[in-house]
């Protein structure tokens, strides 16, 4: 089945890449300008640059890596996480600015930011269906997927009026449930089997935990980046808020494997996701935190639910909805997405004296997730059956979680 | 000889973890606040939020990834050290805080970058021991390293008036100590047939010389930053010759390392550690380094003493002294940091005109010295004798360098 | 014919590297002193540190790990390519701080930087030659190398008024054609066959991906820290015009990779280097650079010059002039360089009314490159001649591409 696949990569990626770049070039020509001037007082290069670097630091490499512990697929893991991350970005960019849009949209280091913070979600989603789609369906992906996000937090910031901060820290929990639907969508009746290739071994397990390393360094980053600069205490509160949940996830996500596991073993793919539970509920739920037990608290209950799914949800969603989740990002984003979403909703009802209010909360904050889920849910249904089509050639079981169908290994010629 | 070593891990790894990360949180609720209001003028998150993450990823990833190098340890080396690190921070934090405690402790920024400076001379000890104990020696020195440091600090601080920036910088000198102590009391005859899977090959090489190239390139943020911020020149100072110490450093490595090998070669594992000697020395005398030469010459000199003792000592203490040092921290650390302390007190005696000074300073100086050789020496035979005890269930000579007895390779199982 | 090889190392390299140390070190105590006064007003240490840093990540890891691809060579790629590199700083310090002269050089940060952006010119030629040449070599090429550059921009800043920031970007072209002359001076008959070694596999590739990841997401910075501190705005413009630039590179090239391919699948080592084009030729161009289309545009160029140069330039310069290019640095740095020079050219003269500054900027413009390219192949011949000489006992065509001839490998050896 050779000549298909290849027919497959050289008719199908090379025009799509080549479209939609020249594409973007020419909507970045009509519609962009850089911003070189600097908007705020007082803001400098060393105030913003930073912050940029570690969100692109996070996106680039720590997602990239996050996957290559795929013994036989850590090319495509990195390199194609690269393509999703630049599209992605590329295209968030744009669509964030269509609402300030007037003449120009002006473009400065903080759209690249806010962009970037999108491309996280389509990043994430990427995991669920990692080793199992071609480079073109996640170019697709990404694009739907960005969309679909901007689209959400659109929705959330104008009906709901949530605050920015609040509906851009959604994207964990749209990117797990975005992801998931199109895991559930694309599953094959008897691939099973192919998911023997889905290991890895000692030096794979490393290159991932250099990813993981990576994140769960540079999460402080990604929390605080949109906290608003005019507060830099608050800023600082929240990196202290991220690190201590890290730490304790790092803590109980060792001593949640060792128990669960038969023989009293660690796990170090389980470990890789959970350690980075404490982050993402605290992402989540960050403007409420303001004593260090409760980040502790949340980073502990989240590490304990990101780990019993890791050890257990994952077979059952392959077994009971027949949807397989590679990156299990169902554990790793969606249950501490919702742990700090809750934690958010009972912190903010027990600091409303009133009554009136923690209501009106509760039922916004109610809608809000609703919405998310909602529709990261029928985005990836709709991304799913659009991706699922024949024309996009999807690799066929056996090449599942396979480097070969996609890359050259001129090694083996001579000469190079 | 698996089911026991199985349920070592479990029935003590779990509920010591279980039991310290919620005693953690327990005292962390009644003590600790986070600071959420800036204390000093002028300062911004721009100034002290990329300090913190420089040392956090000396800490995290410097030290994780230094220990890679054996070939059958990886995961075991980069995790542990990852765990040991988040355990020794959140309890260096509550120490650090006892001794300014009013009410409660301010937790910022500053206290975290305090901290992790206290959890790096455990991880250095940790190099003595890696891949000889289990994890939960591991967690217990971490807790007893970082207590004895401390302490260790606070007589400097208190009893001999020592500069807080000198009393941190013993830590390479406590650490190298307190490990070789550790791994003196832990050494069992007949273990040195294990040894052979102490080893390393070309892909292993790699991961650590990746650990070693961040701690090289962030040495010089872990040195300037206890430097008061009110001397912005004095701190950029301090960079410039730790740069030029760390660059003299490794030219010499390459020089020794070939001149001792009877072949003429170059040793990685040696390198990797001699790179990082002229850091490890100028860290410990910086406030008295005015000119490059002076750096420079002191990172010659450290190498070239490093170098020499990684050929030579490390196989002469484990036949002499019946003492294996896994890292070599003794030629790594504490020859450099000797080093630097002598250079620290030529310099300075050569700087002061008048003799009585000169010589009461040589006092304090030496009895500061005595005091962390002690005090590092003591605790690393307490807490050696303690985690020596059966109920840790200390792994056995056959499972020494082996991630086997810790990990779950999933991978071999079908399906996973 | 080990003892040869071993000899080699150790009756040359040692006493080299000791000579050229102790010769800086004793340069060092004569001519030059640690700037500890800020100079300029409001400078602080978090506006310059920072920046530092991140030149260092991109010549310490970034350069470092783009080498370790060969499959039998990763130890000596990543350390002698740090010994290169503390060289060249080390002596491009010193020649930087000859014209500015009076007493004493004033090392601070900045000069520190400066040195850091000579030493990458070093770093791309030593691609060039990579895995043919012995560490005694490869450090007269870092000298020779780091001299000629900064003859070069001296040439180039005093006799045509060429701008600073200007001439130092000229360093890809420079390192392009200075390493394209080593390799074709040090091209031996029969060396061929000796080419199968010079392969990846699937570890090593990644290994090759990390160091690929950290220039790519450093560029911004190597572009910007030379851009005036005064002009925030513009150095935030040019962060933007270098992301936009990268990220079209990155989808050009995997575009163009399958188009090129004969069974249309990517090839890593091609893309890892296309994926860089758009950053350098923005670097060299972006003073020019005012819109995000142009740098889209350029960085599109460049992946697709870059591209095809790597698929056919670098058999063609092997089978028709017989010059070996190991990392294909003439279609990574040099295309894009001197594409990158002509869009300056050509969206200069577009910006200027006037025919006659058109007429005479492009002449200046012209000259520039053309005393770039002339002292650069002329400095590398000089320099190819000189260490072709048998004196420097360079490896023989069977050792090429493998670590065996320079490293121990001890952990054959039983108990290390």
């Amino acid at each position: 089945m050779a000549p298909r696949s290849a027919a497959s990569l050289r008719s199908r990626l090379a025009p799509l890449l080549l479209f939609l770049q020249l594409g973007f070039i020419v909507m970045y020509a009509l519609f962009t300008e850089i911003q070189s001037k600097v908007s705020v007082d007082g803001e400098t290069f060393a105030n913003v640059y930073p912050e940029f670097q570690d969100v692109n630091v996070i996106v680039t490499l720590g997602f990239g890596f996050l996957g290559t512990f795929l013994v036989r697929y850590g090319f495509s893991a990195s390199v194609f996480s690269l393509l999703v991350a630049v599209m992605a970005t590329q295209w968030a960019m744009l669509l964030n600015g269509i609402e300030s849009y007037r003449g120009k949209i002006r473009l400065d280091v903080h759209s690249l930011v806010d962009a970037e913070m999108c491309t996280a979600s389509v990043l994430i989603s990427m995991g669920a269906v990692l080793g199992k789609t071609n480079p073109v369906q996640l170019i697709l992906i990404s694009l739907l997927g960005v969309s679909g996000f901007v689209l959400n937090k659109w929705v959330l910031q104008t009906l709901l009026k949530v605050q920015v901060l609040k509906s851009i820290m959604m994207l964990h929990i749209f990117g797990a449930f975005f992801g998931l639907m199109l895991a559930w969508i694309l599953y094959r009746k008897g691939s099973e089997q192919q998911f023997e290739k889905e290991k890895f071994d000692h030096k794979t397990g490393l290159f991932s935990m250099l990813g993981t390393v990576f994140l769960w360094m540079f999460w402080p980053s990604f929390n605080s980046v949109l906290v608003d600069d005019g507060t830099p205490g608050r800023k600082l509160g929240v990196v202290c808020s991220t690190y201590l949940a890290l730490a304790v996830s790092a803590v109980t996500a060792a001593a949640v494997s060792v128990l669960s596991s038969p023989k009293g073993k660690l796990n170090l793919i389980h470990m890789q996701s959970c350690i980075l539970a404490g982050g993402v509920a605290v992402g989540v739920s960050m403007s409420v935190i303001h004593q260090p037990w409760e980040a502790m608290t949340i980073g502990f209950t989240a590490a304990v639910a990101s780990s019993i799914g890791h050890r257990y949800l994952k077979i059952h969603m392959l077994l009971a909805f027949q949807c397989h989740d590679t990156c299990a990002v169902l554990s790793t984003y969606g249950l501490p997405g919702l742990l700090g979403w809750l934690a958010h909703l009972l912190l903010q009802i027990k600091n409303l004296d009133d009554h009136t209010t923690a209501i009106r909360f509760a039922v916004f904050h109610i809608c809000s997730l609703l919405i998310t889920i909602t529709l990261s849910m029928s985005m990836g249904i709709i991304t799913g059956l659009l991706i699922k089509w024949n024309f996009w050639r999807p690799p066929q079981n056996k090449k599942y979680f396979d480097d070969q169908a996609y890359w050259e290994f001129p090694n083996l010629a001579k000469g190079k």
